[in-house]
């Protein structure tokens, strides 16, 4: 946390230089962040003297060959290039419907992408959310509650920002998490209060536990204001049912905390039984006192689903029941941002209304869709299957997201070894399949787990053509492991 | 400030909000963002109510009908929409060199700008940025050192974030100065030390008062960081001589600062008399001991200068004689932002890497880029001239950046009128002026200015062909505000 003003005053300079590693921000100096930690730096090592790398430790699914939905390209392409609207030969390039859209979206922006727009995004893109939000749910949504981010991980921040006060301020996070909660509630001087689904329920909310991570919490001074959770799971790939999503909300009330609802993951559904559910309709199905008093922020991106669109940097915050006092002062945070970036804009305008009716455009958008989804749902059962099949390791089937965590049942002279390198084990272990292979995981220990438990994290993206591929590296070099630190 | 966690706890929730305004953190609620103040609220209203309203508030180019440089935009239709590269029509919608350059640019992200990016920018754009600076500076730079960011904005709170450690490290910050600068201080619980440049010297740097600012801080036990100035100026428009950089750098030197250069208006100089000289270049021209120690940040960006892609968000910061750890620490906060917008990525390459040679696509560009730059020269002109005609107002030349910064002379009757209105004079006058004209402009007490003087910003971006309107009604509304207020 930070110092205050009373404190003795800190050194100006060390080595001649005021900004000298020992003398910054003690929040950045204590952030960690592992998706590009210490085995990134090794793949990048391992790249640049000539290696072959598989980034399986990102989500980043056009990296890894997934093509952009096409229909998307175009309207995006137009937008640049308004010019080319007009141009005779433009119907060569772009299909009629690629062409209206741009015009459309265009105007959205006062005919300028190159100039600012509000600070919470183009007015008309925000409807469209707010339209999309209401198709989804069968619930109203007000535009006015919608803002527009350089991605997700913008609006979390903004969150969490407003949210932490001090050093006495906690924000309940699911324990594995997605790191940018950890890093974001470090360089916001806040405290990170786990609590842990479970892996044999298939990392389901465990209610009881919940509670008992809230009681330990409050006997140690801690402030609880909101209560993150991620669905479907990064990295553990659950979805939450209807059931458990009202125990969080009835949870929330009853101990007045902002609920976070990471929910970047809704379209990449792998299953029949569980779809995707968002916490704002369980929110309004379950009538008063809570659809009117839950404090919610759900977050949502172009960068997954079928899009893959990381680079581009898009995507919006609902605030639902959110205080305008408290809105306003979102405004003013976003404003100092200036405003999010109109290409992002322009996308995520695109992934909440895609082309419909019965153009070729939108045939085959649909069809790019639709077997990009399938190819997905394939790879998750794959990948569960392969590590199910591994000695010593177990693996949830990856009902969402991109993600499979296996567990790892290290042998103790592994966990030995590993002690000996000064790596936790789960790290050396990842550090070795890297050496081995060039395959990027993600240890558990960057998102936390049970202690004593190891995991790793690896995405579900290799395309299929390389997918058998990647699995027999898996197999060979998790069986050379398991051999060579036999008990 | 922050408090710290042994403070008693502050309360969770206040009428059953745990995200209520008074329950925010403290550095939000106490941030002011002027630029989109109550000026800006009150002329989305008049906006709203179909009301003409002309904003000069913010340096916005295209909102005021500047074009995006054409070349530009066709290299980023392209690099959006790939599969147009190989099209066989694409040659009648695209110059050869676009091709070729969009070709060059996918590459630098892997073929897929969908997908993230190193943290701190594409490496290959990372070298052109360095080749730019060392053709305008005569001097050497290290890609390593360069950071690719959403807009110039996100490497000023960088840096700030990593400075500011608490409430007693102190920022120098010229005052006038662009608020960026208040907010960002003050979201990260810093100080903000103001310096006056000297209106009556054509805002230059005044060494002595700057002294007088830093014994003061001291006294009151501030421990100063680090010294921000903006060349050419923001609101003010001075461009800084080669002496006066000289002797800010001995400055830095001596006080142990590190300087933060604002340096985003660098192509926008509308006088021969005071080129744009770097901080970085005069640095290393001044040789040891500043040339290897003085820490600098240079910050630039692709919204200002002739292509005003302030939508794209792309700009770059340049860490010179930073510690090495330190520039790790912020690889490390840049990460947890995942990347910069590829598309704004790919904009800082097209500014640092004109096309050249002797083809059609680089003379029309060189054409536009020149026209551009002639024709705001020319508004720089009319804008002041039209300010000094003014009785009660006065208005050093604009000479560079994108505004003028008049300062008015007000009767007494009218900052008695706004003391009975309860705003600040310069508020008052701007207000009357948006509602008589339309016109949206900036009190000076959005950006400080010396007690009892008052001044407005606009920029100098109406359009050439509205411009002489523009005037009259400025020079119409203030004969008559004068007359009604005359003492």
């Amino acid at each position: 946390m930070s110092r205050s003003a009373h404190d003795s005053p800190r050194p100006a300079s060390k080595e001649g230089k005021a900004m000298h590693p020992d003398l910054l921000n003690d929040n950045i100096l204590k952030t960690q962040y592992a998706v590009r930690g210490e085995l990134y730096t090794r793949a990048q090592e391992l790249a640049k003297s000539g290696g072959e790398v598989i980034y399986t430790n990102i989500g980043n699914p056009q990296q890894l060959g997934q093509e952009p939905l096409v229909f998307n390209r175009q309207v995006l392409a137009l937008l640049l290039a308004p010019f080319l609207l007009d141009h005779p030969s433009a119907s060569a390039l772009f299909p009629r419907e690629a062409i209206d859209r741009a015009r459309e979206l265009l105007a959205a922006f006062g005919g300028r992408m190159g100039a600012y727009s509000d600070a919470r995004g183009a007015p008309a893109i925000r409807q469209q959310v707010a339209a999309f939000i209401e198709a989804r749910d069968g619930q109203p949504a007000d535009p006015e509650d919608i803002y527009l981010t350089d991605g997700a991980s913008v609006g979390v921040k903004y969150a969490l920002n407003a949210l932490i006060r001090d050093g006495n301020d906690g924000i309940l996070c699911p324990i594995p998490q997605y790191p940018l909660y950890s890093a974001a509630i470090q360089l916001f001087g806040g405290k990170l209060v786990p609590y842990y689904p479970e892996e044999d329920a298939g990392w389901d909310l465990n209610l009881e536990a919940l509670r008992g991570a809230v009681k330990k919490a409050r006997a140690e001074g801690t402030v609880l204001r909101a209560l993150a959770f991620i669905n479907p799971g990064n990295p553990t790939g659950q979805v939450l049912t209807r059931e458990t999503l009202r125990e969080l909300i009835a949870f929330a009330h009853d101990e007045g905390l902002v609920l976070l609802a990471d929910e970047v993951y809704q379209p990449n559904i792998y299953q029949d039984e569980k779809p995707f559910v968002s916490a704002k309709r369980v929110l309004r199905e379950m009538g008063e006192p809570w659809a009117s008093s839950v404090e919610l922020a759900s977050f949502h991106t172009v960068s997954k689903g079928m899009l893959g669109e990381c680079g581009l940097r898009g995507g919006y915050v609902e605030w639902v029941n959110i205080h305008p006092g408290a809105q306003a002062e979102l405004y003013k945070v976003a404003s100092v941002n200036l405003c999010p970036n109109t290409v992002g804009q322009a996308t995520v305008s695109l992934m909440v209304a895609p082309p419909t009716g019965d153009s070729e455009a939108a045939r085959q958008y649909a069809k790019q869709y639709e077997d990009s989804l399938a190819s997905l749902r394939r790879r998750a059962h794959v990948m569960t299957d392969a590590f199910n099949g591994l000695e010593g390791a177990s693996c949830n089937f990856t009902e969402g997201a991109m993600y499979s965590f296996p567990r790892l049942h290290l042998p103790a002279k592994a966990i030995q070894a590993a002690k000996e390198a000064g790596k936790d084990p789960d790290t050396f272990y990842c550090l070795a399949l890297l050496a081995d292979t060039g395959i990027v995981t993600v240890p558990g220990s960057g998102f936390g787990q049970v202690e004593g438990t190891f995991h790793l994290r690896t995405t579900i993206l290799p395309q299929e053509d390389v997918m058998h591929e990647f699995v027999d590296k898996l197999r060979t070099f998790h069986k050379s492991f398991m051999a060579k630190y036999k008990d």
